[in-house]
């Protein structure tokens, strides 16, 4: 196996797949017997967010990187802002995704949009996932802390993306959707220009039509459940009891490392550590890392 | 005197001062030997928004209404993000303005932005001020309901007007910024379409140079003392007794009818009614009562 500092020449390869009507764009590297892996991704992002890890992972697993519906070249199936996206919604069309590539059971790596997704597949669906492996996670320990008056700068972009007239807005020209995601991807990562180089491979994404409007209906879609657990009325859910691996970035300033602290409430079979030089990106910021510590925790979990 | 609802010709004129190096805009209508008000405008506005109401009081009254620093074609002090425009300064600005003007004492007619200058007069400088006169008032006892979860959905724009690419985004193009005050000014009014009509001159304003950070540094310099507000930490000042009349529009979403229920901790000498066809902009919303009340009102208080 080539060392993990050395990443291969990227074997990735690009498909479509249709369930349902639903057409879902991913990503696969590696084998296909090696044991599988799901890479869920987050906002603003999508399946290309893993390539970093998956030139780095591409000997010791068979990896699927998939868009979520409305981001990415997955089908867009809202073209006006709707609530067609929600954690269980999306947890579904993974379950459809592996049940169209004949993957009865599979790791799940998963940050951001993912994790939500990612704690329905473990609730709703335990014996598809073989373990979980957590960047930064949104998760409902969180609670009213998403809130709280100190940290209402960092989230009023969630309110804002519900707006009817947001994705005009922010895709009124190239110019303006590469000022609102160079913001984003220079403010969340702790070495602001590690996004940089990649700019216009963003901005080309989010100008895909219906991009941006799919992506904020995550917003739209996940506002009930988020509010819920932000006043409290939600029900708190028994712990996750598959292995569970967290690896969050000390310096996310939206989803804060100390949030850390409730995760054994809500995973009994938990693993932790902080990405010392990682912000909200960590597989993208530390790619080395990121895959190592993937392979470690996948390497030693039953199969 | 004309009927309220047969508005003069707009003997409406526009003038410039310039006190200390700042250069003040300011509109005037009526006669020097009438009794002084002041009119101070809230965001996304200007001293433009009061003319329906200055051409139905011009022959009550001697009206001013001055361009607040950094709105209107009044000078921007910052052309970066910059917190030059506190309550405590516009205050002190409008004071420097009575005194360039030869207005020893002067109503005050104030709403949003201006409703926090207007109790900054009020405690520091009481005897320049004859009475109040607020529309929908942003005011202490508003406290912690700012941010309540329910109501987020309508306030996240007070932190997306403190980052610093905001007005970089918003005023790319009179497209974006168009799309941006459209919203604000059908969303606020009762009645959506209120401010249609006008909406190029509000966009022609916003895209003078520096007008959108002007206004967005508003949000910079108010937002230590709102946060203190919404914790609690912040000193509950005495009641303001000079005497004040509060006319609050009913559909307000963002400044809600409901938080008129303690005027009375912070306002010792209330009257109290509600304007129930308007929401955020009674002033422009509903003109011929607006300026029925303002009438009224300093018809009966003391000179």
């Amino acid at each position: 196996m080539r060392p993990l500092d050395q990443p291969g020449a990227g074997m990735i390869r690009a498909h479509d797949v249709t369930i349902g009507g639903l057409r879902t764009h991913y990503l696969e590297a590696g084998d296909a017997s090696a044991a599988p892996l799901l890479l869920l991704h987050g906002w603003p992002e999508w399946s290309h967010v893993w390539r970093p890890v998956m030139q780095r992972l591409d000997q010791a697993f068979h990896l699927y990187a998939p868009d979520f519906r409305g981001f990415g070249q997955s089908d867009k199936t809202f073209s006006a802002p709707g609530a067609d996206a929600t954690p269980e919604r999306l947890a579904h069309d993974v379950l459809d995704f592996m049940d169209a590539l004949g993957v009865t059971r599979a790791g799940i790596v998963a940050h951001d949009v993912g994790s939500f997704v990612a704690q329905v597949l473990a609730r709703q669906a335990p014996q598809r996932v073989r373990a979980l492996f957590f960047f930064n996670c949104a998760y409902p320990g969180i609670g009213a802390r998403w809130v709280a008056p100190d940290h209402l700068m960092e989230v009023w972009y969630q309110f804002f993306h519900q707006q009817a007239w947001a994705a005009e807005l922010i895709g009124s020209s190239r110019t303006t959707c590469r000022i609102y995601l160079r913001e984003f991807l220079r403010h969340w990562a702790y070495r602001q220009d590690t996004f940089d180089a990649e700019l216009d491979t963003w901005v080309d994404n989010f100008m895909l039509p219906g991009n941006l409007q799919g992506g904020f209906n995550w917003y739209v879609s996940n506002h009930a459940s988020r509010m819920a657990v932000i006043k409290g009325t939600a029900a708190v859910p028994p712990p996750i009891d598959l292995p569970t691996r967290v690896f969050w970035g000390r310096h996310d300033p939206v989803l804060k490392a100390e949030w850390t602290d409730r995760l054994p409430a809500f995973f009994s079979n938990l693993e932790l550590s902080i990405a010392e030089d990682a912000g909200h990106f960590v597989h993208y910021e530390m790619p080395n890392e990121a895959a190592e510590e993937i392979r470690k925790f996948f390497g030693r979990v039953p199969a």
